[in-house]
């Protein structure tokens, strides 16, 4: 099945200093921002793009059970996952699981702009955490 | 100045596994495999594609000395930077100083394709080390 580098995503600590950059710097442009307090990610959100090429900056809100809030505890602030567009993510969920590629179930959501996405184990991907995502709602 | 994402940089332990994960699972291509004893990488790289998004794999050939090796053991496996193409990389370093972001001077080098390229300090990117390259011997 086709995939396609959907966009990047990145821990951060200051999601205000990050938009700052990421426009100043990178030139880029803040699509949308918004806060989730869904359970595996309670997070401050904002998707940049830069020239077509998106960065998803996640803030924890929450700093005991933020997953973004451990993985800066434990590896620092910076990449946090690789996400790649799929055609359907149910077809892609059997074609890892006949290739002995697991996933990280518990990571399974819809997100606020209609993305399903799952994590692969990083156990099994050589360290990245790669993300899944397809978009079910969207043409 | 324009940026345009160029490539994501991922250190890994085991180059072949890597490029059998990227192959086989995300169906990526590969471009090139070389390795690079240059002072500030000894890496063996292996560049792959996925329908045009490019990543640079990265594993330590020195377990001392290699940034990539001192990475990996600070943070783990992963993703260690992402690269952003410019127009100009002498223009692009004039461009930072006046902002007031510093680069990480001794990284500054060509790479086996041409490409020049510098990393910017994490400290400056809320964590992540962001490249800046340009590609001055190509059309």
């Amino acid at each position: 099945m086709k995939k396609n580098l959907d966009h990047i995503g990145v821990a951060v600590r200051n999601i205000d200093d990050s938009i700052s950059f990421y426009k100043n710097i990178l030139g880029a442009e803040l699509i949308d921002r918004y806060k989730s307090d869904a359970v595996g990610v309670e997070s401050e959100i904002a998707i940049m793009e830069v020239n077509g090429a998106r960065t998803e900056l996640l803030a924890p809100t929450n700093n005991t059970t933020s997953p973004i809030a451990k993985f800066i505890k434990q590896k620092g602030k910076g990449v946090h996952h690789i996400a790649y567009k799929v055609d359907d993510l149910d077809d892609a969920l059997v074609e890892l699981k006949a290739r002995g590629v697991r996933v990280l179930a518990d990571t399974l959501r819809t997100n606020k702009h209609g993305r399903r996405l799952i994590y692969l184990n990083p156990a099994d991907t050589e360290g990245t955490i790669i993300e899944y995502c397809d978009y079910p709602h969207c043409l």
